[in-house]
């Protein structure tokens, strides 16, 4: 492809409303522009990376056996009825009226739309294990999109949909898919961590993200460099560090201390000259209407969806003061264990080991100190319920753990039987029984995946593509100044044609300054200069974008040095 | 592929809501699956014919030196405030509101967001020409969805735009468009007619549809056998057939007669005797708010596009009786040119031929006879403005023409400066002027094309697909009764595919008839079937779903044998 007849409109300066670097550089390098908030057009050179990504995953997931459909984007309501999820679904699903009155979403996600169209397809335990996926535009009103193409409101997905007979067959279908991603992201170039998850309101048992690391990710990973633990913080086990268990207990009396005007944590740490862990602090919420008290640590937060998950509750929100006062008998601020309020109430795991504890003592402007579990409350339901943090112990090897922010790049989960048993899908198994299947459910985010190739692939020039989803193979920079010159760069590009590579070739009528900084920029795998060393001694540089390697040979040595560079 | 492990799920029956042939077809080889009304699931072996067909528009758009891009599907109303279609639009739009209160339409088209990003993105006339194209879903509210993927609410679209800098660089772009939509039209296998055509509310003075003549298309043609001329019936020229002119006349005397309780052109005819093209017409509308009479003959209807272009208008609609009563002073039903009402009147090209005509005499109950033109009345104002008909001379041959129905698969417009005007497009020209980009878009209707091809290639036993979209190259059909003589089934399939063929194995474990009926019903371009003489001789029997050929050949033999069938 000729630059003088392509759209790149590469920029020299930060657009100034990217704040993170594959946003900057996919602004800068002209692979998109906005249309509007979390909205992008894909400009050729960016739309030629999303299909090679396509490309791949399409690959990968033919080759596990999965079978590609593609379904309307917009999703009668008639099936997220018969889901439940047409209420549950909150703002971000979009949704619509025809002009018949019919109403439809704009699709986030397709499970009722594939298990309903699945279920039309089947009919004996012979016709599974079936896994269908479409690579299909989903669209997302988000509250504040951000970080450009990461979070839109617009985006492509691919998303696949298990069924199979049973758990085991289950089984077999998520690994396959572990694997698939595993080998999907690995072609991108990408560098992932698979780490345990939460499913969320996917209902389901077992789910795993595949996470890119980032500073700019919006979730936070837990991962143990002893043994390789790694957990979504919604998901991670919590274990306080085995310190904590070491330390010499000098049991004390239970005393009611006079606690005017001194209210949050960190008033009372200063107050009583101690750690914020030294605190239990009481958390009185309505899972699914009915009041409950959580108790945890001082220096903690509740993670609700922990929370959710060990009650089984389907909606959870903090109570208001009225019912807080009603239902622990306390002034607000001031509800503690001690004295057990009649009232269901869930500690955290690591109540057990706390003493001398400070809590409040069920009265205005007083507290308890010396508190401790056994001798003044008694600890009947007890779950983790907190979120796990750096420093925490691992659950695995106990040692401590660390912190990272990660990008949800792919998502692999065990649905279970929500949607097969909502919707009324049965199979007849060998016997002529009929059955319920087991889902599972598979995405991957395809253009986040682009942006976070780049946020691992750059450096302060520009971009540096992996080759196998580089938008071309090389850049060709012609640096003739005369018709005669031009037209032997033109010879190399044909050949380059010929040869079957992917080849933008530079053949603007501008400074070799800007077409190097161009070059770099845009992030080919393979530089090739053909200038003075060339038109005088035919001697062609070929420069690799991510070694900086700088080699010279003649035409017809091209390909074999090209080859290496690309990986092949 | 082996058929135990793909989706294809045949019906023996027709489906009882398809009318259509490619709707029962598709419905039965099990391409789509209805998901509701006007919303279709391409199953995996339709999805294939789609992407096949995707492929070969993408390979030849590229070919011409257009540039792929990919938009969003919600495009932001200000962009459609900006050329004025915001209000234009009608019901088929759909709207949405974001819960930040930003208005989009799901885009039935692109001109307006295309317009918009190529603006960013040209500064001088050495940017042009450009050709920017996506291949996406489009969306329509239908209020009568049907034809199955023919006119469904949510549909895939190839759109460009072609931006010039004059109107030699448009006609050049739009050639290229022109060669290019024959040639994808032809890899599919499709023959299609261009006609001329209207280029409706896309502004704009040439265009050009691609029609696939099918009894249930929704649009009429006029095809000159003798010349070959071919309109689309909105547009083609309207000519009286030569035969007309050739009449003796006898010019008869203006004359009264009451007609009381005569009032349709039928009851008109019977009463006077005479054929209803005898008779004027007198129409009156409001053109953009402005009343008009129009006059016809009695055997035709004003063709209200026709009337729109020649009047510039943009809102045609019929006056009401009170309006009619007012601007022409005569009662309803009896207004007539005789005597000049003060009114603008169009008269019809062909009113100047007639001769001892019938009209109403602007008096209740009372007609004129004995019409005729330049003695009873003055035609100021004449245009083509009612539809030609079969038998309705060629405009440019006068040989009389023929009817077809069509369907519109593809349209190629010559925009102008409508959307470039509106919304602000300029370039510097070579002297440093600023000068208006002239604009061209070119559509094709993906599902309608695969659909189409359909509609044309098929016989009583099911689909017949051209090599070049079939879903795959060769349908295998494995009779093999025992284990030994399916895996000697499986290495024909391995064989085939290490050559790279396209190869459905049907290894079902079910009787040769179903197999075989299948096999029509799918259409592959070869059938191979192995069976009884296979196994003894080692014959295996290839068949070509077009022709019927029917050859045996050994394995070694297969290969030139399938390209001869496949016409590689």
């Amino acid at each position: 492809m000729r630059f003088s007849r392509y759209i790149v409109p590469t920029l020299k300066e930060d657009p100034a409303d990217a704040v993170v670097k594959s946003h900057r550089l996919m602004l800068r390098a002209g692979l998109v522009r906005k249309e509007s908030a979390g909205m992008y057009v894909y400009l050729p050179l960016g739309w030629r990376v999303l299909r090679k990504i396509i490309s791949i995953i399409r690959e990968e997931m033919d080759a596990s056996g999965a079978l590609e459909f593609l379904m309307p984007e917009l999703t009668n309501s008639e099936l997220w009825k018969q889901s439940g999820r047409w209420q549950l679904m909150g703002k971000e699903m979009i949704r619509i009226k025809d002009r018949n009155g019919i109403e439809y979403a704009l699709a986030p996600t397709h499970e009722e739309a594939f298990t309903s169209v699945i279920n039309s397809l089947i009919s004996s335990y012979r016709d599974l294990p079936v896994n269908a996926y479409q690579i299909n535009t989903k669209f997302r009103d988000e509250i504040r999109p951000r970080f450009g193409v990461i979070r839109s409101k617009e985006f492509i997905m691919k998303d696949a949909y298990s069924f199979d007979i049973d758990e085991n067959g289950l089984e077999e279908s998520y690994q396959i898919m572990r694997k698939t991603y595993r080998r999907i992201f690995e072609r991108c170039g990408l560098e992932t961590i698979p780490v345990q998850a939460d499913s969320g309101n996917m209902g389901g048992s077992a789910s795993e993200e595949f996470m890119v690391a980032s500073e700019i990710g919006e979730e936070t990973l837990l991962i143990c460099p002893s043994c390789g633990y790694m957990a979504n913080q919604e998901k991670a086990l919590y274990k306080r560090p085995a310190a904590h268990e070491g330390q010499q207990r000098q049991i004390e009396e239970l005393r009611e201390v006079s606690t005017p005007d001194v209210k949050t944590i960190n008033e009372l740490a200063l107050f009583f000259k101690c750690g914020a862990e030294k605190f239990l602090k009481s958390i009185v919420y309505l899972a699914d209407g009915k009041p409950l008290m959580t108790v945890v640590l001082g220096d903690r937060e509740v993670n609700e969806q922990k929370l959710k998950n060990f009650l089984g509750a389907s909606e959870l929100e903090l109570a208001s003061d009225d019912i807080i006062v009603k239902v622990t008998g306390a002034p607000v601020g001031f509800a503690g264990p001690v004295g057990s309020p009649g009232i269901r109430t869930v500690f955290d795991v690591s109540v057990r080991d706390t003493f001398n504890a400070v809590t409040g003592a069920n009265k205005k402007d007083v507290h308890y100190s010396g508190v401790n579990p056994g001798r003044d409350f008694e600890i009947q339901e007890e779950a983790d319920i907190t979120s796990a943090m750096a420093g925490d112990a691992c659950p695995l090897c106990a040692n401590a753990m660390n912190e990272k922010k990660g990008i949800e790049v792919g998502h692999i989960f065990k649905l279970g039987y929500m949607y097969t048993k909502a919707m009324n899908v049965s199979v007849l198994d060998e016997t002529g029984k009929s059955i319920t299947p087991i889902m599972g459910c598979y995405g991957i985010g395809v253009n986040r995946t682009l942006a976070s190739v780049i946020e691992q692939h750059n450096d302060e020039h520009g971009i540096i593509w992996p080759a196998a989803i580089s938008p071309f193979d090389i850049h060709l920079v012609g640096l003739g100044k005369t018709t005669e010159e031009a037209s032997l760069v033109d010879e190399i590009y044909n050949f380059l044609n010929e040869k079957g590579y992917e080849t933008l070739y530079d053949d603007r009528k501008t400074s070799p300054g800007i077409k190097f900084a161009d070059a770099d920029l845009l992030g080919m795998p393979v530089r090739i200069t053909a200038g003075k060393t060339f038109f005088k001694d035919g001697e062609i540089e070929l420069k690799s974008r991510s070694t900086g390697e700088n080699i010279k040979v003649k035409l017809a040595e091209l390909p074999p040095a090209i080859d290496r560079m690309l990986g092949r």
